[in-house]
C-alpha cells in the first residue's frame, strides 16, 4: 500500500479509454478525512495547463475531498475550451462523492495542444468512483494510470511515530527545475494543518523534486499535491513531518531518475563551497544540462574538462584557480591545472558522483541528473509527447 | 582567397604533428600593414584558456602583426605551465617575423585539460613562416589547421568599394551563447582605426556569432579577431564597414550550423513582439537549447507543444493569450490554444524556419540552431573533445 498506506484514503486506477492502447489511463485519489487539509506546489513556467489553473484556484482554500489525474493528454495550450473540460471533470467528481467541485483538483499529463475526449474522462470518472478501494492493488492502478513513457510505476510509504506519508509519482521525460514535468500526490493520515503542511511541502520540494533536472524541460503541467487526513488522530512537530514528507519526496525522486527516458547513468551533482545555495544551485543545473557533459556521460569518459567549461558558464561566483572537480572519488582537476589523469576515474557504473567545490563559500547543494543517450533521442524523437 | 583575400595579408597552415593523426593543425596569419589595427571579442567563460588570456592581454594595444592558431589541443584548464606555453608560441612567431610577442595572438582549440607538446608547436611556427603566402592555398591550408570535429573548412570573402573582408572560422560543437565556441580570424584592407574596428566587430558578433546556439555550450577558448592592413588605402563609413564585417560573419556562422555535429535541420529560431530585444534572445535561446524541442525536429515532428513549454519557462515577459507559434509558415498555435492541425506543417526538409510571436512589444531576434540527432549523441560520446 502506498497512496493508500496512510489511514483515510482510497484510490483506483481504470482505462478510460483516453489512451489509444487501452491502458490505464485515469487515476482518482479521495480522502475520507476526518480533516481535509490540503496543500500543492505547482510549475513555474508561465504557459499553464488547464488542470494547473484550476487546481491552483481551488487550493486557496486549502482543502481537498479528492484528486483526479489522467494520462494519455495534457490539456495544455487548449484555450478555454479546456479550461471547460477541467472543470466538468472536477464537477463530475464532486457529484458522484457529494461535495463541490472546489474541493476536486485535476491533474493531466500527456501531449500539449489536444482537447481530451471527454465522454471517456466522464465515463472513466464514473469506473473509478465505482472501483474505489484502500488496497495495495487500487494504489498500484492508480500510480499506472498516471503513467506516460514511464516504464513502471513509482509508489512510495514512508512511516512516521504511528502515522505515515503515501504517493505515487510520475514523470520520465521533460524533467527539469522547478517541477520535474511530473505529477505526484501525497497522502498522510497526520493530523497536520493546512499552513502546516503547505510549508512541509514547500520545504520538502526545494530539495527533493525542484533539484531533480534531466533536459531543462520545465512542463505545463507539473503538479505535487499533499492530502492530510488525521486519521491517525497523531499531530507531529513539523520539522518531524517535514523529515517524512522530504523522505518520500525523495523516494520518489530516486525512482524518476532511474526511470527518465534513455538513462543509463544516474548521476549526483554536488557542489560545495558556493557563495551561496542559490550558486550551488546554479552551478548544478548548468552542469546537468549541459549536453556535452552529458554524452561524456553516457560514453563513459570522466571529461572534467567539458565540467569546467559548463562550471564557467554558469550564473555564480567561480574563480577557476580555487575550483576543483572530483569524480566518484577522485580529484581530476584542482589549482587551476589537472590533478589526475582521468583514467584514474571509472565511469563503467550506473552511479556517477560529480563534485565540484568552487572554494569560495561554505553554501552546497545537489542536482539529481541523468546522461543524454541514443536512446533519449530516439525516443523523443520517434514518438510525439 | 578568403583571409588573403584582402591585401597586405599572407598565411599558412601546416602539420606539426601536434594532432596524431598528422592532419593539417597550425595557422598562422599575418598583417603586413602598413597598418596594423586590430580587435577581439572573446569568450565569455569564467574559465578561460591560456590563449584567450594572452590574447586579451595583448590586445590592449589594439593593433597585432600576426595570429597564430593551433587545433589538437585547447591549452584550457592548464595552469600557469599552460600560460608559459602560449607565451613561448607567441615568442617563437615574434621572433621569426621580428616584432615584439606583444603583437602576436594566439589562439588554440582541442581537448580541454591537456599540455600541448610544446616542440611540436615550435617546429610547426618555424614551418608555418617559411610557407607563408598571399594564395588562396595558403590560405585554405590555414582555415583546415585549425578544424577539429568540423567535416570542411569554412572561409568568407566580402566585397565593399575597393576593399574587402576575408575570413576563415573552426567550431562543430560547443556551440553556443557568446561566441559560439568557436576560433574566427578575419582581416580586411580598408584603413579602419583600432577603436571603429572594435565597434564594427562588436555590432557584428552581436548578431551573427553570438545568435549561434548549437549545444548552449560556451567554450574556454571562442576568440573572433580582426586585422585591419589599410593596404588599400580606402577608409569606409563606419556603418559601411560594420554592414561588410558583418555580411562576412554570417556567411561564416550559415557555414558553422550547417557543419556542426550531427546536424540534420539548420532552424532558426525568429522570436518577435517581444518587450525588449533581451527577452527575444532569451525566448530565442530557450527554445535553441531546448533537447525536447530539438529531438522534435530531429523526428521532423512540428511539436509545437514543446516549443509552447521552452517558451513559457524562458527569462521573458511571456502572455500565453497572446503568444503565437509559426512553424515553416503554419500558425499552429496563437490566442491560447490550436490554430492548425500540426500535420500542416512540413518538416521534411533541413531548413526550418519557426516564429514566436510574443505579441507583446516590437523587438525581434532569431537565434541560429539545429536539431539534436543520434549522430550528435554519438560524436560527443564516443570522442573526447
Amino acid at each position: 500500500m502506498t497512496v493508500t498506506g496512510p489511514k483515510g484514503f482510497r484510490a483506483a486506477g481504470v482505462a478510460a479509454g483516453i489512451k489509444a492502447s487501452g491502458a490505464l489511463d485515469l487515476a482518482l485519489v479521495v480522502n475520507d478525512g476526518p480533516d481535509q487539509a490540503a496543500a500543492g506546489v505547482f510549475t513555474r513556467n508561465v504557459v499553464k495547463a488547464a488542470p494547473v489553473l484550476w487546481s491552483q484556484e481551488v487550493l486557496r482554500h486549502k482543502r481537498l475531498r479528492a484528486v483526479v489525474l489522467n494520462s494519455g493528454g495534457a490539456n495544455a495550450a487548449t484555450g478555454p475550451g479546456g479550461f471547460q473540460d477541467t472543470h466538468a471533470t472536477a464537477e463530475k467528481v464532486a457529484e458522484l462523492l457529494e461535495v463541490g467541485a472546489i474541493d476536486v483538483a485535476v491533474c493531466s499529463t500527456g501531449l500539449i495542444g489536444e482537447r481530451l475526449p471527454m465522454p471517456a474522462v466522464l465515463a472513466g470518472v464514473d469506473a473509478a468512483v465505482k472501483g474505489l478501494d484502500t488496497t495495495a492493488e487500487s494504489a498500484l492502478a492508480a500510480a499506472s494510470a498516471v503513467m506516460t513513457t514511464d516504464t513502471k510505476p513509482k509508489q512510495t510509504l514512508q512511516s512516521g511515530g504511528g502515522w505515515s506519508v503515501g504517493g505515487f509519482a510520475k514523470g520520465a521525460g521533460m524533467l527539469a527545475p522547478n517541477l520535474a514535468t511530473m505529477l505526484s500526490v501525497l497522502t498522510t493520515d497526520a493530523a497536520v494543518d493546512p499552513d502546516a503542511l503547505d510549508a512541509a511541502l514547500r520545504a520538502a520540494t526545494r530539495v527533493t523534486f525542484d533539484r531533480l533536472d534531466v533536459d531543462g524541460g520545465t512542463s505545463t503541467n507539473d503538479t505535487v499535491l499533499v492530502l492530510a487526513s488525521g486519521a491517525s488522530g497523531i499531530t507531529p512537530g513539523l520539522d518531524e513531518f517535514t523529515d517524512v514528507l522530504t523522505a518520500a519526496c525523495m523516494d520518489l525522486v530516486q525512482q524518476l531518475r532511474a526511470d527518465s527516458e534513455g538513462v543509463t547513468k544516474e548521476v549526483d551533482v554536488v557542489v560545495r563551497g558556493a557563495a551561496s545555495e542559490q550558486d550551488a544551485i546554479n552551478v548544478g543545473r548548468t552542469v546537468a544540462e549541459d549536453n556535452l557533459v552529458k554524452t561524456a556521460l553516457f560514453g563513459s569518459d570522466p571529461n572534467w574538462g567539458r565540467i569546467a567549461m559548463a562550471v564557467g558558464r554558469a550564473q555564480a561566483e567561480i574563480d577557476p584557480g580555487t575550483l576543483s572537480i572530483t569524480i566518484n572519488g577522485v580529484t581530476l582537476f584542482a589549482g587551476g591545472t589537472t590533478a589526475a589523469d582521468r583514467s584514474a576515474a571509472d565511469l563503467s557504473g550506473r552511479a556517477v558522483e560529480i563534485v565540484i567545490d568552487l572554494g569560495i563559500g561554505s553554501s552546497e547543494a545537489t542536482i539529481f541528473t541523468t546522461d543524454l543517450s541514443h536512446a533519449y533521442v530516439e525516443e523523443n524523437s520517434a514518438y510525439s509527447s
